[in-house]
């Protein structure tokens, strides 16, 4: 089968060998998956992964190992981490699967991702994609689930004001999650057109050179992956109020942590989520992704869609198996 | 009167005015003060103070400029920031007056510290310290409200394994006062004779060298100061657990925040305290601070006791009015 495969360079491998589901997995026929800024940290060397990458997708169940059949010829997603499943384990216990000290992420860590025409997951992490959500909004729900991921983690009252900087597609998704939950959110950023994406959709927006930084907001979103952006973000961040820290680019520079113990902060690594709530909000119709897709590329034309990927104009290249 | 001043460089000032209370002010003879590691940053540049220094201290009101002149012949501690009092400030409407935007701090911000024969604060922020309570254990309130101020701002489970990480004055004093709450305690520091103090008082410790690292605990309070001791303390947290980030001073290094990011850990700045929990531990016998104290020297010895402070073999060192 075709696969993109990263082994210290990149490239589309068009010999692949076909995975075969283990027992508890499905085999599933990939439709379309989407290139993720950790894709790119990885062809930099990012966890040292190598193997078939991808972690984003939509598809078709062709095949089950175990007695349940039921998902065969539905479409689904899958969270991105499982885990051991010890009755001992604490995460797995709680389906934290992303917390399991023995789990394995798609196209991340100890197994093989989905930029491939077939991959395979356990059932246990698969969900099936409600009829009237189309593939092209299906295949946003793993970073919309991340998104989903600081409610989960932190209480946001209703009258707390919120920032979010950086208008990527981090910062898009997470101002448009927080705001499908009523919440009172800004986002801040560079690029009057993507700002205009959020806009549309109802969240208050502001280009960062007309934004006068004040120390007033109860929740900081840190979305930019910069050192810059996290010092920027803690001086956003009144006395006792939380940092939300979702990239982890952001690393191996000067930083002086003094005002978080000054002001008190709380600093919140937030990372992937649970997929029923991101669900949800497509299913509900909250949020509409169309505006994000900057290109969608054959996987036989793979380096290229990684090339459009680095452009600063793009948002989200997707990839037609 | 004598006063300690540091005016770039520190010096013993034997003719400083005596201080005049204004309207709701008390004059306070300070009978006996500590030296902080914070006396010592200022006097490399923190906050740029120029001023009397010294914010740990204990005293006797001489004289109230008010109607109130009920502390007049009273010992007393004061807690080290008062605020604006304005109505509309929502820190001082709930005496955390530490996170006033308008604050004045002791010694450090805008307001002469106590290494002095006197000193000036409001009445506001002063406290009786209880008849049984000597100088030399009051003179500890502060960095013990300090400790105190952890559980204020976390809920920690009488279940949850919580590590701190150096023993130095800041270290044990966090490690006695969580020990004193009755939670589950490990204190680790490179010195056995400083570990052994909060060993005969209860707490459970161990020598850094026989010490292996695992990432098993709820809550780690990083109390070294170091940027090494804050990359020990993200390893040792388990996913979604706490860093307690105690010191100012591990700042303008390079760190990787992945981590946080990745186990989803809560880092929470923890700074100053309120003076009533720790009042009651020092009323109730609860820590014993006695073998705390490496010196007591005399306002005239200032400049000693400032040397005798940079010693790795001192843990506090007192200042005798």
């Amino acid at each position: 089968m075709k696969a993109i495969v990263f082994d210290n360079g990149l490239k589309l491998d068009k010999n692949y060998p076909k995975p075969t589901p283990q027992k508890g997995e499905a085999l599933i026929r990939v439709t379309l998956a989407g290139i993720c800024n950790t894709d790119y940290e990885i062809t930099k060397g990012y966890m040292g992964y190598k193997g078939i990458l991808g972690h984003e997708f939509v598809g078709v169940v062709e095949e089950v190992n175990g007695e349940d059949k039921s998902l065969v010829g539905k479409r689904v997603v899958a969270e991105i981490s499982y885990g051991c499943n010890d009755p001992d384990c604490e995460w797995c216990a709680k389906k934290n699967y992303r917390h399991c000290p023995n789990r394995h992420t798609l196209g991340i860590w100890r197994k093989d991702g989905c930029f491939a025409e077939y991959m395979t997951m356990p059932v246990n992490v698969l969900f099936e994609v409600p009829d009237n959500v189309t593939d092209e909004q299906a295949v946003f729900v793993e970073p919309l689930a991340a998104a989903c991921e600081i409610t989960e983690q932190l209480h946001i009252e209703p009258m707390q004001k919120v920032v979010v900087l950086g208008d990527g597609k981090l910062g898009l998704t997470t101002a448009l999650t927080l705001n499908s939950q009523n919440l009172d959110v800004l986002l801040i950023g560079k690029h009057q057109n993507k700002l205009d994406i959020a806009k549309a959709q109802g969240v208050k927006t502001q280009l960062l050179e007309t934004f006068t930084p004040q120390k007033i907001y109860d929740v900081v979103v840190e979305a930019t992956g910069t050192a810059s952006g996290f010092e920027t973000s803690m001086s956003l961040t009144k006395p006792r109020g939380t940092l939300v820290l979702k990239s982890t680019v952001a690393s191996g520079k000067e930083l002086n942590l003094a005002p978080i113990v000054i002001d008190e902060i709380t600093v919140l690594g937030s990372r992937c989520g649970q997929f029923p709530p991101a669900l949800r909000l497509l299913k509900n119709k909250r949020i509409d992704f169309t505006p994000f897709i900057s290109g969608i590329y054959s996987i036989d034309d793979a380096i290229e869609a990684f090339e459009a990927n680095k452009s600063k104009e793009s948002i989200k290249i997707l990839i037609k198996m």
